[in-house]
């Protein structure tokens, strides 16, 4: 199957599953059934192991899969131990908190080019990254072979960023902004909403746990 | 079956339905099939009338689903349409940013209470509202029936802010930090990992789609 054909939603469990393997490995755990790490995700195991074929053999028929072996092929399949370069546009509250976000270089990522549209900012060095003009990015993303663009730009900058990003090449947005962007399809966005996850404590808050 | 049984993912997946239900609301659509809203979310239309048929009869066997009847249960159902009082532990710059995030209001959430451990930044007004000690926690969560803390402090401060907020009754937590957090089973944790969809970005960078 060619791989521009894997789901998108398989695609998606990927790094769930990477997230769980990863928690395994911190208990020392070395063998996982499709059944619990099904178990884990609230999925069937056969959707498990459908995932997981895509890419190629990693268990064995009633064996079970060995964690480490799994999670460093899937981490190699993600391309987190590659060199993902990445740039960001916005140097806000949000852009600085995330230059600051251990959790990215913790797994591998690292921003190498930051972007903001304020004279304050340009010049200045955020965690060790001088900030330029935005009207400088398209020929800095090329320069700097970016992959990954993660936009945290205010509302009415979000369209001219975009167009500069999908422009000078970039396939792979990150959205932290609150809207919805518009791009060709062979763009891929990705969006971070804090919303959702507040709906869902929102109804946890209403509906006690008794003894989950 | 009572409320508390309803299964975690479910839950999970109400804020996705509501997601892809405003989207149609927004294009105009006014009646959805379970097959429809399942492809939407490559799920199964069995499971989309499972996770429904939790709360209640919304839809017609072979009509499909009043678009705008459904989004408004499934808001009432996780409470966004009610009063959700939240506080914000960390006015650095990931909490200054959630402060000034247009998503939380748009959705009906609000930050009622701003605490921090910082001199400088106690008693100063950010958006509105004047940042409290953290030493002044336990009462003020009481005080203001805050129903969710979100949790943006430093890693070495994470521990002691969990503390304060598991005593003082708050049973739902936002995490923002990349620690996983350690609670009691009657509290119920999400986190927010910017990781996780960089990991995928950084998968269809490698693997760009031609006719997606």
């Amino acid at each position: 199957m060619p791989i521009s054909k894997i789901p998108d939603a398989t695609i998606k469990r990927l790094s769930l599953y990477n997230k769980q393997l990863r928690r395994l490995v911190d208990e020392n755990i070395d063998i996982v059934r499709s059944k619990e790490l099904a178990d884990l995700l609230s999925l069937t195991s056969t959707q498990v192991r459908k995932d997981l074929s895509y890419f190629g053999k990693f268990g064995r028929r009633k064996k079970g899969y060995d964690v480490k072996l799994l999670l460093s092929s899937l981490c190699k399949i993600l391309g987190v131990a590659s060199d993902n370069r990445i740039a960001l546009f916005g140097a806000g509250n949000l852009g600085r908190a995330l230059l600051g976000y251990k959790g990215f270089s913790e797994r591998g990522f690292c921003i190498e080019a930051i972007f903001d549209a304020d004279p304050e900012k340009i010049g200045k060095n955020f965690f060790g990254k001088i900030c330029m003009p935005v009207s400088d990015a398209e020929k800095i993303l090329g320069e700097k072979d970016i992959k990954i663009a993660i936009i945290a730009v205010p509302d009415d900058a979000v369209d001219s960023v975009v167009d500069i990003v999908v422009r000078s090449g970039v396939k792979s947005i990150l959205n932290f902004t609150p809207r919805r962007l518009q791009v060709n399809n062979d763009v891929m966005v990705r969006s971070v909403d804090f919303t959702d996850k507040l709906e869902q404590l929102s109804y946890f808050s209403r509906h006690p746990m008794d003894n989950k």
